[in-house]
């Protein structure tokens, strides 16, 4: 899940603390904001569900924005922009992105920023997060992407000006229906985003028809 | 401005109220929202720059929330809603409406939006507002003008399956960029979607070059 990388347990002194079971608290929290609202989910749920004592919890995370703030923290950023997929067509990387197994693939992981969102309507801090942690690393991976294909001449040179505004076409479309429907963009909604806008404003046919 | 049309005085026996002077006080309130986030905008700070009681505020509208509901009411939808621009190319269409001089123009209309999504995550009530009488009537706009764009032969027949999802890329764009930003978004960036997403993705060629 790529959330035990930041929730190694720390020594300090005068204040010992078992933080190696914060992993599983925080991946209870993502499946809470997964299944309900931000202000349905509740500290005290959490800590049932992972069968920890609420006191725990409210020690190390006073309140419910300091317990989503770690668990954002914990999930880290998307895999992607560490390291770019590379399936031979833009199409078949782009897809690739939806089809992460980042968060437990796309269902949950669409879920869960579902969550986020409504949580980051709620606090200041939260929307930071999201934004820095989830919506700009995105950005930065399709723009990488499309910047790669025009590199390696599979989009035209001249089109390589769109690209800083068609890499928040995804994202931005996602928020949008989210807003709009109240239901998260699923994955038939990203694979038509990037049919039917994004690789037309490359002057790239939609697929699955895109040449390899 | 648009706002007299739902401020006609209306005499209710038994409880005389002069709504006469609403659409100023509710014309005031968006000034106020185009100027600061929602949440430094008070009630008691609206009556004074609208020349009024306090107390007549309060007794019309009792919160904060009633008065911005009130003034997103009082404003309308955007007049294209109900004449489409016909500007005699697509381009010139879709940039009709962000010049339009709704709400006393671009500049004025936009940070008025910026406001109204400051307010919009603040309450539920008014989140439901500005998407019914703001966000739906935009989408329905560049639906209708793309498909009219379709009929006339001005795009490709083939391409009208994209149209509704390229209905919502301006409006989705501008708020990615609201929220990435915090800064609105400004007659260059519309120009920027139309020309490097929109019109790409139905085949045409970016402005000013395009075809009449």
């Amino acid at each position: 899940m790529g959330t035990e990388d930041d929730v190694t347990p720390v020594a300090r002194p005068g204040r010992p603390y078992d933080r190696s079971r914060d992993a599983q608290i925080l991946a209870v929290t993502l499946d809470a904001l997964a299944e309900r609202e931000y202000e349905h989910v509740t500290i005290d749920a959490v800590a049932q569900r992972a069968g920890r004592a609420k006191t725990t919890l409210y020690r190390r995370w006073p309140t419910k924005v300091d317990l989503v703030l770690a668990a954002v923290e914990a999930a880290g950023r998307p895999p992607e922009a560490d390291e770019l997929p590379d399936e031979g067509t833009l199409r078949a990387d782009l897809l690739a992105v939806v089809d992460s197994p980042w968060l437990g693939g796309p269902e949950r992981r669409l879920a869960i920023f579902t969550g986020l969102t409504s949580a980051a309507r709620s606090s200041d801090r939260l929307a930071d997060a999201v934004r820095t942690t989830v919506t700009e690393p995105y950005v930065a991976v399709y723009r990488a992407l499309l910047q790669r294909a025009v590199d390696r001449g599979q989009v035209a040179a001249e089109l390589a000006p769109r690209v800083p505004l068609l890499a928040q076409v995804i994202p931005a479309m996602s928020g949008h229906r989210l807003g709009a429907t109240g239901e998260p963009a699923g994955r038939e909604f990203f694979v038509s985003v990037v049919d039917q806008v994004v690789l037309p404003a490359l002057a790239h046919p939609p697929g699955p028809a895109t040449p390899a």
